[in-house]
């Protein structure tokens, strides 16, 4: 009988949607996960979250956090939330020190002149206007760098080159975050004046993968800057000749008297309002692309599932929110917002955050509460078709947006996309509206619109111990 | 029997190939044709000509047309054919105006401030040194452009934004060639100030697409540049929802007095040493990337084949000349050596280029005098074993190095090679070594080393008129 049912809604329209309202007619369960489907079927064809990336990317562009742009971005989704319905729509600011891109050149300048593509890493200190030159060393591997004594890297430039493999789910990139988190300061502990590493990437191209570093406290803090990943090769050929010279002119500029903006909205809940479900993406972008899959394609699925929900004719039990943070590659949305809404924490029942691009999910992570639930089954049931698959493992951390809630609390639930060609266009040039499929967009905003309608209809309290701890 | 020796020699090492010899044991033929087979088994593990495309992109990088780096790379193909071993080996000057690029900046600034990938048109004039700006009228396919009237664009920067298709063979980048060779006088004709293209190119990547254009004579002559291709379609998207403004700094600079060089050096022939059959490929790149695959990739085919000859115990019956040509890309490369060289046209039996990228070569034309000939034959029979067919259409063109002694009445061949993902990178940044498959460099080498073989022996006058003709 619901499969029947799943059929006949395949394809179904956005006005059979808006008549859907999560009155129980048989048991509730059953009930639940027929409107589920539907909702989930409908999203399929939907294509509001989509087109308010296309019009993100392409109206603002790059949306750097503390910039003009990131709070025209702020603006647009302010006015999207409120036309379509959201109620409670809040626009709230928060301090933070922007870091704006100067001119950035590098080259060769010995054994003879060549350009290389580099990305000043977030954060770093500018190179005096007339740059630094200096004979650069070659580590194959950041351990080995790692593995040399102070004063082992006196007055030169400290090149990494390791390789980031490409996986599915993207855990060779925390695996890797060292090297630009730490390997600037690591660098400047050995004596070195300036830092480059291979970007953080697996692509091939010639374009630099830009992401903030972290200064640690008490080292000399030296310019720093990510190479793209042919030219990384390239000083490694180079080296492997004879000593390599290069100049390095990096001149970005900070303002600590900035400000980002979180922007939320809402779908009021019908019978338990003060029980809210939060999912959420960042708004704001790197400066290099246009921030489509990151994190336009985050705002797209959130606010198309969002979307979905608003439009039901009788709102689900639980309250929705949809949050857009700011500065999330600052490293500041995740503790800002906690910190801003911390008398809201106890109010949170779940959380979910939609930051790794635009591709399908295939697989969710639920709170250790959820283990062995309806709410479980009835979601991987609803999922299942979609190509996606649980896995029972509890979700641990649900991204740096919610970290600062997820701290405080608050259970979160994780829909992991196939990110194998996330590290592809991550944080580079190329992150722009034409890397995004709509079908597979729509996939992910299928996934999150049933997960975040169970999630408001189920009694579960999220925040249970884990049913093993139960016992 | 010629199978089980096949068979025998795959994997044949150098050492083995070093006392081939072209002398005839059982029939001539027969015997050129197993000698083919070595020389093409051997060539596929030998890796001489990948070394010296990686010498050439690691050390010297990018190799601009009538610049010191163009200089420096004929000095280096020089000293290799002579430490190879080669004879005659010759370094040609000829006059050429030398294009620079200079600072190129491209920004929407209206509605809202946008960066934009752009690469100036080789042979453009600059803009002020302050930019220009102005609306853009976006045309979404260059026939829309030239369907308006004089006056129709005064004022305006024109964009094109006509895409490419993907083929294997390249016959779409001729056919989209006079958006960039004659768009920009095309674009003034009608009152442009500036002209713009959607780059020829088949790729997605924040990278403009370089190449040179012709100013049509009594044209105005307007800056010119190509936008990245996500670039382009931005502006498609921009265009769509309002006027849209551009700022364009363009400033490059001309060389009337430069120079570029011809390197070449043989294999004199044994019996028939005035004979000669000519390989080539340019040795100049765009400035954007090392120039790996055009023509880095070339140059190493062409070097690798003759190199197998050259080692050959007992050289074969013509001449080999293998020849670096310079200043292709500003399409000065053909008609000078044919001028300088012209003397010697009515010597040059045959000729072939290799310019169009790393893959594998998948099929050949040979001049109309070789149709239904032992020689096609036996070709045939080589190349079938690497995945090559025969194509019966007589080659009518060898490419651009070549075009001068084509028409001269030198008889040309051409061995194709697998396009598909060639414009993909040609012309930018990306184009760098880490883009050579060495095996398929190594398939395309064995197939030049077994046709120039053969085209070194045979006795047939390719400059006979078709058997068609003949009748």
């Amino acid at each position: 009988m619901r499969r029947a049912v799943t059929t006949l809604v395949l394809g179904a329209s956005l006005a059979a949607i808006l008549s859907l309202s999560p009155t129980p007619r048989a048991g509730a369960q059953d009930s639940d996960a027929v409107t589920a489907q539907k909702l989930r079927d409908a999203a399929l064809e939907d294509r509001f979250g989509y087109r308010f990336v296309e019009t993100l990317t392409t109206t603002i562009g790059q949306r750097l956090a503390g910039t003009d742009a990131e709070t025209r971005a702020s603006l647009l989704a302010e006015s999207t939330l409120k036309a379509a319905g959201f109620t409670n729509v809040h626009r709230e600011s928060f301090p933070i020190t922007a870091w704006v891109r100067g001119r950035e050149e590098a080259d060769v300048t010995a054994p003879s002149p060549q350009h290389l593509v580099v990305a000043a890493l977030g954060g770093s200190v500018a190179t005096p206007p007339e740059g630094i030159e200096a004979e650069i060393v070659v580590f194959p591997l950041y351990a080995q760098m790692l593995a040399t004594a102070p004063g082992d890297l006196a007055g030169k430039i400290a090149v990494v080159t390791e390789a980031m493999p490409r996986v599915m789910d993207g855990g060779s990139y925390g695996a890797a975050n060292p090297i630009r988190r730490r390997g600037p300061s690591e660098a400047a502990k050995r004596g070195a004046i300036a830092y480059l590493h291979r970007s953080l990437a697996t692509d091939n191209h010639r374009l630099a993968h830009a992401g903030a570093t972290n200064y640690i406290d008490g080292m000399p803090r030296i310019p720093a800057a990510a190479l793209s990943v042919p030219d990384a090769e390239q000083l490694a050929r180079l080296a492997a000749r004879g000593p390599v010279r290069i100049k390095l002119v990096l001149t970005p500029t900070s303002d600590p008297n900035a400000q980002s903006w979180t922007v939320s909205g809402e779908v009021k809940g019908s019978q338990k309002p003060d029980e809210i479900v939060l999912i959420g993406a960042h708004l704001d972008s790197w400066d290099l692309g246009t921030g489509a899959i990151d994190d336009g394609a985050g705002d797209g699925i959130v606010l198309g599932a969002a979307h979905m929900i608003q439009q039901m004719k009788t709102h689900p039990k639980r309250t929705l929110r949809v949050v857009f943070f700011g500065a999330e590659e600052m490293d500041y949305s995740g503790p800002a917002y906690a910190k801003m809404h911390a008398d809201e924490v106890p109010h949170i029942v779940l959380a979910g955050e939609s930051d790794f691009g635009a591709r399908k999910v295939y697989t969710f992570l639920a709170p250790a509460a959820a283990a062995g639930t309806p709410f479980f089954q009835t979601l991987s049931d609803t999922l299942n078709p979609l190509g996606i698959f649980p896995t029972r493992t509890p979700s641990t951390q649900g991204g740096d947006d919610i970290v600062g809630l997820h701290a405080a609390g608050v259970p979160v639930i994780s829909l992991r996309q196939n990110g194998l060609d996330y590290f592809d266009i991550h944080h580079t040039a190329d992150d722009t509206f034409d890397k995004i499929d709509p079908q597979e967009l729509a996939q992910a905003t299928a996934a999150w619109t049933a997960m975040v309608y169970l999630a408001l209809q189920t009694d579960l309290d999220f925040r249970k111990p884990a049913p093993d701890a139960q016992r």
